[in-house]
């Protein structure tokens, strides 16, 4: 018996509007033969503002890939612990109980991984395992979920830390002219999250229940980066919205597959990487459109967070108050296109005899 | 039960011998106040010649990160199919079989991984669960048997494929003038490996019993890349053979655990980083130096070759012809620094009633 704990998220203390993006791409950008449209796009996504870890003119400031992954190790070194042991109390464990530590970034690469400072620095055990994922961009959180959940259904009884720190401000690439990258500026934002998949049933969370993961065929060059020596460029083709129309059925299959109906789930923790994905899996058949509602007020509120997104909108459907036996789809999407999935049960967290 | 079928490893087909690294390096680091230092180190790594996926002239080449990653997947798009289809046959399974496929490495950087275009060109099934790992650098051999082992106890009966695929070559930084960057440069070399973890035990390979993760305290900076918008350029702690005295200690607490003395196991697939580290590994109460000559043969042959490097070393072991019933040790060592161990029992495959 697996459970994910309820999660912790946290954004930074930056924020900036819709309107100061718009503000601010009109006077970068002027005269760019996509600006009517990329502006057009951003206004569409439906973020109201998002949070980010430096202050917006060091935000525009361009630099080197180098230049980048040192702010990413600076900044996440001082951000990311708080969240961790907040993740911790949530679980009611503490560092000496954690057999391993999936670390999820899309905004940076450094080697070795941030779990090594992580075990040395917070006092994991030495034989915590460490399960860096960076190529799977917005999915890997639904990766890192289920590959918790395979951690723990491997080694019984045993817990694996989440920590997702998504420092998407750190891609902004002002001599870029493409037309994904021009949206990118103006959709993502920064944030961490982390939880913990516990390997027993003592503590409120969602009982997880089944996994399933999915490649949407051919599809692998729709979202992507282009990796050069100024870091990682966004790239979008302009499919992507009407490929999440494939993404539905596999939905609704993997639902059915657990013995539920995808439309008549109690609750729904979907990666909203924006409004027109979201639009793809809605009626008929599909999800309810209010059943969207957590997953648009992430987006609204701080941009797509890439993997912390659907630790977010698991926040916001915990914060509502779940009651004990109701169902949920986890869905995390991202490049390839890829989906990593999982159905859980909510429960109270009160000591059961069974196990 | 789970099997470690036997690996599969390719070299390229351009070689350098240690005579002519050391020649280049006279001429193209004349003056270099470390040169000989970094000569006489490149001599002791025992490295007697390397295959590379350029010839020489180009590998020596200076170029930015965005070319070099671009080399990477046009050589491994042609190079690594023919490995894969190896390993499946040495597995007696086909590419529909497949659950899971874990891609190492740690000399490229894509998003997506190459794990979608394997999917989609090789035909392996939608539902495949794409597990990249490119942040352990060599020890991630070692880590890609033991997720590929969770996941198969996770998920009963399913079948992982590993592929590890190491173009260290392409880390060559002719501008970076470290000692470390100069050893790197007589050390590494390029191969490919696959190697298929079946969960069920009809077929020859490694039983595998038991698996550990270890880091060694505080030594996160001994191994490391520095990110640059040149690419990954390598760092080396003087300091690193020592710490592999601390390696020992929890080999032979790993093997104790499990109901074996180190000294007495059958056979060890232990990454051969460089000579110093096997002297680490040595008596007293550690492995006889003639149980690591395949090691020794792997590093002398090919070079350190990352997380190819176990995999090769079984493959020797295994065309040596183990027993059935004899115990070996796979142990993979890295940045971190990370070890990731498995103990196993090789067996001939006959169908048994055991499961």
């Amino acid at each position: 018996m697996v459970v994910l704990c309820p999660p912790v998220v946290a954004v930074p203390e930056h924020i900036i509007t819709q309107a100061e993006t718009i503000d601010i791409g009109q006077r970068l950008f002027a005269g760019h033969p996509h600006l009517k449209l990329a502006t057009r796009m951003i206004e569409n996504t439906g973020v109201r503002k998002r949070h980010l870890i430096r202050p917006v003119d060091e935000t525009l400031r361009d630099t080197d890939f180098g230049h980048r992954n040192q702010i990413f190790d600076q900044e996440a070194k001082t951000r990311v612990p708080p969240v961790i042991f907040a993740a911790l109390d949530n679980a009611r464990l503490t560092v000496a109980d954690i057999d391993a530590i999936i670390f999820v970034t899309c905004s940076s690469y450094s080697m070795p991984s941030m779990t090594a400072w992580l075990i040395n620095e917070l006092g994991f055990r030495s034989d915590t395992t460490q399960i860096p994922i960076v190529q799977l961009g917005c999915a890997a959180g639904g990766a890192a979920i289920n590959r918790g959940y395979d951690y723990c259904r491997a080694n019984l009884g045993s817990h694996v830390l989440i920590v997702s720190c998504e420092f998407c401000s750190l891609l902004f690439q002002p001599a870029d002219q493409a037309v994904g990258n021009l949206l990118s500026d103006g959709l993502f934002g920064d944030a961490i999250a982390a939880a913990v998949v516990r390997g027993d049933r003592e503590v409120p969370g969602l009982l997880l229940q089944a996994r399933r993961s999915h490649l949407i065929p051919h599809t692998e060059d729709w979202i992507s980066y282009e990796v050069m020596s100024t870091g990682f460029h966004f790239r979008l083709y302009k499919g992507v919205p009407g490929a999440f129309r494939d993404a539905m059925p596999v939905l609704a299959k993997f639902t059915s597959d657990e013995g539920h109906d995808l439309p008549d789930l109690d609750f729904y923790a979907i990666h909203c990487g924006g409004p027109r994905i979201l639009d793809a899996l809605r009626d008929p058949g599909g999800v309810a459109p209010e059943a969207l509602a957590m997953s648009m007020a992430t987006l609204q509120d701080y941009g797509n967070i890439a993997s912390a997104s659907v630790f977010d909108v698991l926040r916001r459907i915990v914060a509502a108050g779940p009651q004990p036996g109701q169902i949920g789809l986890i869905a995390g999407f991202g490049p390839g296109i890829t989906m990593e999935l999982a159905i859980g049960t909510w429960q109270s967290g009160h000591r059961t005899t069974i196990s």
